[in-house]
């Protein structure tokens, strides 16, 4: 993983210069430009960027070696990571994200030491703003990139429609965390692919590969590679978020049950659970937030259920058809398919 | 106005289309993919489409004829107003934009129907990935102009950092929602020009500009008639609220008065009031919705302060100056100047 920690202090480096230039631009219109880049960028900065490293990863695997580009697209997608989160943070509500105050939340205790009658709103609404901003911030380092037009063209109509089928999984995401509709594993797996695995994988891997000048169909192998990736990424996301601790997840710990979202333990459990104990996971998932005798009777009931085993299985599947596809991929450097593959085991093993 | 009626059929036409072919292709990720799109559609087809119309106008002005490429522009340019309507309103809490249910309070009912624990949050959500959708469709279709690279790469820039300035005076203008502190009137008057003036008038103008391949300098001339065009249409926009009817305006008038919006007219008022009109004041802007005898308060002080007077002198100036520019438009065609100007009085005429 050191290829990964390497790039994560390049793309550090060039978001801090980045963002502090864009903060004495944005400072011009008024105060809040600072303001609003300075908090994006100790949020950004805080990130394991993996995204962005996958990016150059890509790039270099198919042999295209301009690190100065492969950065400014990396740094592109840190920021579009920051973006979903800032958004999401204010949709599921939660105060916490990597160990800090979220940003709307941090805006909303701002906005409650000066007594504002609806803080929350006020966070709400700056933290919709920041979003947006690092949105555009995004594109503005993208059309910057210093690279043939048609490249540059591709890179950002992939961005758009790939961002816009997120927002979409997204929707879907809010709705099921209100509703008791029972879904299919499918459908649940469907949700991780479009929700985690194209934007965090799919995307970056497919940036990369077009700077590099690869053909469409190249992408379309990089797209279902991302979609195992995603499912494994985001069954992990889910077990750190069960059995996790708070500190290295930098959020509560059972705060995805609360907020009902329907991951593929619960849907595994519903599914074996009792009349009686489906009626006690309803309430726990509709309670907002979850103490720790909740969330000790729900891991009692998965290992009373061999939850923990199916998952297990489930994992190995995808990680396996996920090897598979990263051994397939023709023309590339060995080195970075290696690189590749020790990234499937961090994800199967990380612990934050 | 009939060049702007007549864009504004085009305009409509497109993005119809344009929106049913991002439901396919958003409908294949999950059915909130055609929602979105769907009400994306009926949001944004209700507009007056002066923004987008005005890109077309700048670019034939400039003697730049291609209509299919001015036409995604402009059509572009209408997807970021609803974007940001969209932002805004949950911002606002607006519960009624253009005689309809605003598109979070769409979600909102609808979450209410299937009694969700928390049908605003739900709503807000909705509205907020909604809004991110609009977006990156706009990024969409500016990736996909059929025009000189150059030309495409200097108008996706363009957009990134207006709709950033746009974004940071959003932020200026919910705080000031909540907060009581004084404001010189450059200070509102520098919000109006951000807020409404960079992406309403100077943006759509500069991107018809680019269309004709204009250098920096001429989008410096129109920045600048957007500024003053901006604030003749906020001012027109502030007087609407307070004055005009809601099935004109399509939402309750006096709605800015209780979200505390720091207007021209409340700050002028504010200045002459009595200590006990301020309190006054004060309370009702805290209000968060102002009723019938609240309103006519406020209309009775603005009458015996002289402050209608007053604001219709700023108004002049300002309409003066954006009329000397108009006509300091050096090798345009004189229809379009004209045409022009004709906004310039319908933005001071307007009821709705």
């Amino acid at each position: 993983m050191d290829f990964f920690e390497n790039q994560r202090k390049r793309i550090q480096a060039f978001l801090r210069d980045y963002l502090e230039k864009k903060a004495r631009e944005l400072g011009q219109v008024n105060p809040w430009g600072r303001d609003a880049c300075d908090r994006l960028a100790a949020f950004t900065l805080g990130g394991k960027m993996i995204r962005g490293a996958l990016t150059a990863l890509s790039a270099r695997m198919y042999g295209f070696s301009d690190p100065s580009e492969t950065l400014k697209a990396g740094a592109a997608i840190e920021l579009l990571q920051s973006a979903f989160l800032i958004h999401d943070d204010i949709m599921d509500g939660d105060e916490t994200r990597r160990g800090e105050p979220s940003l709307f939340y941090q805006y909303q205790r701002w906005g409650e030491k000066r007594r504002f009658s609806d803080p929350l709103l006020f966070g709400q609404s700056m933290g919709i703003c920041v979003g947006d901003i690092a949105f555009f911030l995004l594109i503005d380092i993208l059309s910057g990139l210093e690279v043939p037009p048609a490249i540059r063209q591709r890179i950002t109509g992939l961005c758009a429609g790939e961002i816009a089928a997120t927002c979409t999984a997204q929707m879907q995401d809010v709705h099921w965390g209100y509703s008791e509709e029972p879904e299919e594993e499918q459908d649940i797996l469907n949700l991780y692919v479009h929700k985690t695995g194209r934007y965090t994988f799919g995307l970056p891997l497919s940036v990369g590969a077009i700077l590099a000048g690869q053909p469409e169909e190249t992408l379309g192998t990089l797209q279902r590679l991302g979609e195992r990736l995603g499912i494994v990424f985001q069954i992990k996301d889910d077990e750190l978020g069960l059995y996790g601790s708070e500190e290295e997840i930098g959020k509560p710990v059972g705060s995805d049950l609360g907020e009902g979202k329907k991951t593929l333990f619960m849907h595994y459990l519903f599914k074996e659970a009792s009349l009686d104990e489906r009626e006690k996971l309803k309430r726990i998932s509709a309670s907002g937030k979850v103490g720790s005798s909740d969330l000790n009777y729900v891991r009692g009931l998965l290992d009373a259920h061999g939850i923990g085993e199916r998952i297990g299985k489930t994992l190995s599947r995808y990680a396996e058809e996920a090897r598979i596809l990263i051994d397939s991929l023709d023309g590339t450097v060995e080195r970075y398919r290696t690189a590749l593959k020790e990234l499937l085991e961090y994800l199967l093993e990380r612990r934050s």
